[in-house]
């Protein structure tokens, strides 16, 4: 049993003019006529409730009368604004109660197995902000040292209840989804148009970067507006056959997102949370046939071939069950996919591939078709083994860069630079020899030192390949930026270690 | 490598009115000079820096500028007074680079076995509040699924050596702990002035409640001052031989008090972090011979003999390690000890058996001289098998009543009330029978609910104890109380489920 909240009573609303970023905050006054300050000492958090709704924020305390009065709480403008009150409105505060899913997150601690009802408990608690970071953080890791098959999968369906589902009648829906890792891998803006021109239906939504230098959203936006709404987007989608925007305004499994702002600083990345993540999405999405590309290499997410096999078999399990078909294809992963490195860079790179320029990046246009080819068998029109050719065609018929273009004009004008940063510095071979590696970690953390994605036009081009003969002082790589500062710290970084591994040639 | 941090630069300090309670909290203007807000939404914590003094904080963002210019810095009062500025100072931000220790917890989180320079540098971080809460919790989990007893050894010493460490010379110190869990289990308050009545050294410093209903601290403070520093403790000690503080003012292992604030809310208490946080304790506070009371049952922290056997293995392995002799005794953990319970119904009960009152609690002063027993027996000159007959002595002689009334003479004055809670209620059988057992978490759980320990008037006193028959409406408990919603609240739950077990006699 939840004890029930102690002293429930009314305070008048008052504005602040403050941004607390993920977390909501309120403020009361240490004389407040509700709660003692010791009580709030201890408390977790406290339910703001008017007019229905009801908020969960953190209690902090103000001690100067000319601030807040004893009959005030100050509400920081956004959560201000949900609630829909006026100033001098009356709101209830009152101690949260405790969630009842940490019941079921001690349980998971205590290493027990959850059924469906816990993890759908978890995962409502999630979205309505009811549990902390510290909460999730437990849940995750117990979670990371055993979960069962069938454990994943009551965690995926639950993440895919509680947010929004979309529907495209009795149409077939192509998705495709990289498990993420290597830097410039931007095959999505390729693919989508190839799928489209064929006329299969592919409504793409993709993630910004979190810690990565560009998300495919991010590398979109260079070139079209991406952060559409559900009906904008079933809008493009009626239009072009397809769409690649930004998932976040369309609330497809806003547990998800959840999750990774907690995953994402404790570097977890475990094949159930891949799993669940990417299909909730793709689910929600309401994508009946998926591609997964996952990269294999020694600095990729995985690396090693039993790896690789149990997250395939932990994605066909799951996606069978939810009703999608998947295929999980073992990618090259041992070194980035194109040249250019953050979003202005990979545009180009794009651009290049469906501009059929002889000088665009060979190994995009390549996995490119490869995984267009994978999905395009999915018509029962293209003939086993066909898929690729028909990618190629696409592409070098130009169709593929004109769908892009119908997709970019329904998606409407970018709102930010498309201006690669002015600042550039050349990252040369301290010796002669061969490049025997890249290491995808330390390409990454170099452009993203260099302002990726927030400066979209900083980030690094490689000017050399795993393979090729350097001599002494040849340029590896150029770095660009736009701040000079962070510009610098990106230089330091790669005169630290460029990532580049030379072996005697 | 850790990025450096980007764009450092100086902002002037602006005291705010504002208590936000564990967290460091800055206040940037949306224009500030410093940091742009997109950096901010992404940052971690930003590190303040003056006169020397780095300080980490969360930022927040206020969008007025009457309420903070773009050339400075809000800081709320704790944290302004803590970096010794005045208004108008300059102070640096800067975005704080990651911890080093969060390496580290990665490993942990990988199912990696940590060295104990990895511990250190955990410990490091954690004292310096370098790690959020979220990472904490990571790190919890990750050593609750999975620890040596080498690692917790690490973890102890690495505790240790991070706060203030008691030195008493070469004499021998004694002292007793509880693991926990057992309500009204207050024999330190007995213990003590026993020991220091014979002439040993005990130095107890204890810790206040924080998910149960009192802790040692909470109790002696109805009788005494318990926030003393540490050269009023020594000045106590050295006047009466032993004392009976609260550890907080003192600084020992405040590592632990970290981890205890994540550990308590999330229900973690392996065996490892138990050994880890009280020999942590210990070993600061200089003690050399220790007796551990263990209680062992149904609805105790240890429930089988199995569970005993591993954790007294583990206190012995680390304490001997620590150079601590220590005893780990198996108590009966089936139900309450003493009546009271809560503060002031606690410190009667103590006072009752020192007084050889007859109606005092037979098994609080049994416990009581059977722990102080084993502890006597310390000295040469009590022979095996005699300490509990000398503990007795010195209740029944008066003299450990006195040495108490010496302590809290020396501790100075209690700051609190000693009224009892004047809201009383009485709960009942529902129907005869014998008490099977009491479930001792339920009784903390109605004794916190009535205000416990934040009223120390508040808790309950038990009326019957295991083995008595009762008719129906016999009283059960009586709940005391002192705030009415408070005290309602109590009530409800004791009638939902009273904690008292009922069999067919």
């Amino acid at each position: 049993m939840s004890p029930p909240p102690a002293r429930a009573g009314r305070l008048k609303a008052r504005p602040l003019p403050l941004d607390t970023f993920r977390e909501n905050v309120v403020v009361l006054a240490r004389n407040n006529a509700v709660l003692r300050p010791e009580r709030l000492v201890g408390a977790r958090r406290l339910e703001v409730k008017a007019r229905g709704l009801t908020i969960l924020a953190i209690p902090m305390i103000a001690d100067d009368p000319d601030l807040l009065a004893a009959d005030e709480v100050g509400l920081p403008l956004p959560a201000f604004r949900r609630l829909g009150v006026g100033p001098g409105d009356y709101v209830e505060i009152a101690p949260a109660p405790p969630p009842k899913s940490l019941d079921a997150v001690r349980a998971k601690i205590r290493g027990e197995t959850l059924t469906a009802q816990m993890m759908a408990e978890v995962v409502a608690d999630l979205v309505s902000h009811r549990v902390s970071d510290m909460e999730i953080a437990a849940f995750l890791i117990a979670c990371a040292s055993f979960m069962t098959a069938e454990e994943t999968l009551a965690l995926t369906e639950a993440m895919v209840s509680v947010g929004t589902r979309l529907s495209w009648g009795e149409r077939t829906v192509v998705d495709k989804h990289s498990i993420g890792g290597i830097p410039g891998n931007r095959t999505s803006l390729i693919v989508a148009p190839i799928i489209a021109a064929h006329g299969l239906l592919i409504p793409k939504t993709s993630s910004r970067a979190i810690t990565s230098p560009s998300g495919t959203a991010d590398t979109m936006e260079v070139l079209a507006r991406v952060a559409l709404g559900e009906e904008e987007m079933r809008d493009v989608v009626e239009r072009c056959g397809g769409c690649i925007v930004w998932g976040g305004r369309v609330n497809l499994s806003p547990a998800d997102d959840v999750l990774i702002s907690v995953e994402r600083p404790l570097g977890i990345d475990t094949p159930e949370q891949m799993v669940a993540s990417i299909l909730s999405k793709k689910a929600s999405a309401g994508s009946s046939h998926l591609v997964i590309d996952m990269p294999v290499g020694p600095s990729a997410k995985i690396r090693d071939p039993l790896a690789a096999l149990r997250l395939r078999k932990l994605f066909e399990y799951v996606a069978s069950r939810l009703g999608i078909s998947v295929e999980v294809l073992a990618t090259d992963g041992s070194r980035p996919v194109g040249r250019g490195v953050g979003p202005v860079l990979e545009s180009r790179d794009v651009l290049a591939v469906l501009d059929n320029d002889p000088a665009a990046p060979r190994d995009l246009l390549d996995k490119s078709v490869m995984l267009a080819g994978r999905l395009l068998e999915i018509d029962p029109a293209v003939r086993g083994g066909r898929g690729e050719e028909r990618a190629r065609e696409l592409v070098s018929s130009g169709a593929a860069r004109r769908k892009l273009d119908q997709i970019v004009e329904a998606q409407g004008p970018s709102p930010i630079s498309s201006q690669l940063g002015e600042l550039t510095h050349e990252i040369t071979a301290p010796r002669p020899g061969r490049i025997a590696a890249i290491d995808c970690l330390r390409i990454a953390a170099v452009a993203r030192l260099a302002g990726a994605p927030t400066d979209p036009g900083a980030g690094l081009l490689l000017l050399k390949n795993v393979g090729d003969e350097v001599r002494a002082g040849d340029p590896l790589y150029r770095i660009h930026g736009q701040e000079p500062s962070e510009f610098g710290f990106a230089i330091d970084a790669a005169q630290d270690a460029s990532g580049i591994v030379l072996a005697a040639s």
